[in-house]
């Protein structure tokens, strides 16, 4: 293949597709996911993964260049106990082993990440146990948080304000004592932990300037007020945004 | 022209050019400077900025369709008085004086912006005067932090991580205490407070962690481990990163 990579023989690529909009895709992961011999996702069993619709714009499935990596147990509210941590380390270690092999054959392969790859993302266990042996590149890409605040027409920091990223999972004292203390918030991994969000956002009296954005910038977007939501249905592409209020000029 | 906006006649555009590596231009950031009527960039006086350049892999300078905008003032270390804000908002009100008369004879604007438009950037203030008046399109980017911490090799944000983004405006006792209290950071606005974010650092314990990244994806880039920088000269485009240590699975 002729990609011309920041390394000569690259043969893992870790390419961010942006938040969902095939068009926030970047120049450089196009050109990568044209031409790399293996394209990898990760997905739940039975459904193609977010970023490999994204690709859908750029290229059409191709059964004899794709690889899934279907996770083994479900990642919408990840627990702290080994009936997680176990059987995904082995998903990992068992993924890994595989991509070696493909790039012990000189195959090069590119893993597609939603959002940008060393953001919370799940090619980072990959990229932690192929990365010492392969030639690497990582590309970043648009954040999904960077898709929301975009959708939601909420800029998210202005002069001097300090952003604050919550994962959801956090217990309600500790997301409201940190949304109490920062200037704009970006809440992740929301999932069930929705109603508890809700509960430390009123807490620290955010509530009217939290922002609801479920699968920005893809074809089921929803962007609203948190407080014009009715129900506390959250899937793993949602967010809750709380713009800062900095200096204008 | 035939750009296909999200609205019939957009006439302002924000489009963020990435982190400076043209090849981090999103599919359509490349596809609106393109075409559109006015290429409208900031710029500090007598020299080109930073975002023009990155368009130059797409677009060579034309100056017909080219529009600078020159900060009277530094944006260096933005102060409180004001002997700077007074002069800035002046020039907002003008340089948005200056597209809405474009936009008034018909023409589209697009305004060039470093990493992503809505995170701390300039063109927010033209944003929050014009959108209102004229149809916009904001085009989210690759942020700064995002090209640094991929070729600084150091995934940010690693399962339930918590990440802060801090000025290094802030005081020092302030740094201190936020770079204690999380588990990754991004302490970006370095210029002359590095010797002080260098101090905040050491009283967290995480000056071994912290990783110093200039002009991040540009040909004039630097990475190195904080306490291997032996000086304290910092530009704007620098940031310093405390990369997170959440769940390795």
């Amino acid at each position: 293949m002729s990609l011309e990579p920041a390394k000569a023989r690259t043969l893992l690529f870790g390419v961010g597709l942006g938040p969902g909009d095939p068009d926030y895709m970047t120049i450089r992961a196009r050109d990568i996911i044209l031409r790399a011999d293996r394209l990898v996702h990760f997905c739940k069993r039975g459904r193609r993964g977010n970023a490999r619709v994204t690709a859908d714009a750029i290229i059409a499935p191709d059964a004899a260049r794709e690889i899934e990596l279907a996770f083994p147990v479900t990642i919408e509210v990840p627990v702290e106990d080994e009936g997680y941590s176990l059987p995904i380390a082995a998903f990992y270690d068992e993924s890994a082993a595989l991509l070696a092999a493909e790039m012990e054959a000189g195959r090069t392969v590119a893993v597609l990440c939603d959002g940008d790859p060393f953001f919370y993302g799940s090619f980072m266990h990959l990229w932690r146990r192929l990365s010492p042996r392969f030639p690497t590149e990582v590309v970043p890409g648009v954040t999904g948080m960077a898709g929301a605040w975009t959708r939601a027409n909420a800029p998210i920091t202005w002069g001097d304000d300090i952003l604050t990223v919550l994962p959801g999972t956090l217990p309600e004292a500790e997301l409201t004592r940190r949304l109490v203390d920062t200037d704009a918030a970006v809440i992740m991994k929301l999932g069930r932990n929705l109603p508890k969000v809700r509960r430390a956002l009123a807490a620290a009296g955010l509530v009217e300037r939290a922002v609801y954005v479920e699968r920005a910038t893809m074809a089921e977007q929803v962007v609203t007020k948190l407080s014009d939501k009715g129900d506390d249905e959250a899937p793993y592409f949602s967010m809750v945004l709380v713009p800062g209020e900095g200096r204008r000029l």
